[in-house]
């Protein structure tokens, strides 16, 4: 839609750079560039450098695969968390979303996805193997299945659940029901069905 | 609202950075962020030095204060374009849409704004000076307010006008009017009155 004649090729390399980024498009993307070129040049150095030094630096943990600054994330790390207990879960932004509730003390696995065949992604490009191995070296009671609460997840959940049935872990999965704040007469079925099936007593 | 636990400083700092971006939130950001570990080394770094080499690069052109790599623009420094004629815009965005018309021939005048008493924009922080400079020196026949129809843009239309009566310089200003595809009957008052008050001759 937008053709623009750009005056100054450093300008047009700059929004032709930023429009890559999914989700920026090429207005957001001249608007970005315009305000970077009104702001000092340490600024832009400073935004420029923490990309390239995150991109070049970060590293992935050993045991849970989370993205750390180490060879092991500061929650594998860390002694007072539950290593017993391991939640499974799709990226690191999921690890986020728990560890804000301050309602889990237990360690992490991400699987860096779920299967989802129409994407082309199957069980060996996630880090499902490695799950499997650090369940059979043992130390571990509970796996927390964690995923999002689509087919695929499904499907990725149902995966791990049958290759750990060979060994004795306990595999449990996040309750599904209606979310806090949620209307009933808007919830839909399946949901709705899922959260009567799955009641617990009151006063739990 | 998203109180992040960040497992990687690294990936924290470049978060923090994005999210200063005008209209980059926190979760934008973040999303950014992971999208940029995903890509290739290189990428991330043609991004980083594209917004680096810009903000180092970048100059005004010395006539008319558009941006440009060079000391004169193209668009000043093209022979084929009519030097009589120069229109005065806000900013660089709106000679691109000018370009984009491919209507125009002349040159431009970017003011780097308009007048503002309420964000503290007067007239000396805008290249008000340098355009009645360079129609004293002469070789400009006609003066094009091109400023967005605003409160502001008319008080610094009107500023421009008084400034350049000295001169024997023409002052015009573009139409205002309805838009076309634009549905009469929700046009507002002062539009629809000016557009009827403006009319010309019709198969003009």
């Amino acid at each position: 839609m937008l053709n623009n004649k750009f005056s100054s090729q450093l300008l047009e390399k700059a929004v032709t750079e930023i429009g890559r980024l999914p989700g920026i498009g090429s207005k957001t993307a001249l608007r970005l560039a315009l305000y970077l070129l009104r702001q000092e040049e340490g600024r832009v150095e400073a935004l420029a450098d923490s990309l390239v030094e995150m991109r070049k630096g970060i590293r992935y943990c050993r045991v849970c695969y989370n993205i750390c600054d180490n060879d092991l994330c500061e929650i594998c790390s860390n002694p007072t968390r539950d290593a017993a207990t391991v939640c499974v879960v799709e990226n690191v932004q999921d690890v986020m979303a728990i560890e804000n509730t301050m309602q889990y003390r237990g360690l992490y696995h991400v699987l860096g996805g779920v299967i989802s065949p129409m994407d082309g992604i199957g069980p060996s490009d996630l880090q499902i193997e490695s799950l499997v191995e650090r369940v059979r070296q043992g130390g571990v009671s509970e796996v927390i299945l964690a995923l999002s609460p689509t087919m695929e997840g499904d499907t990725t959940n149902y995966y791990i659940y049958r290759k750990l049935e060979e060994t004795d872990v306990k595999v449990t999965v996040i309750a599904r029901g209606i979310a806090q704040n949620d209307e009933l007469q808007y919830t839909d079925e399946i949901t709705l069905g899922r959260a009567l099936a799955g009641r617990i007593p009151f006063g739990n």
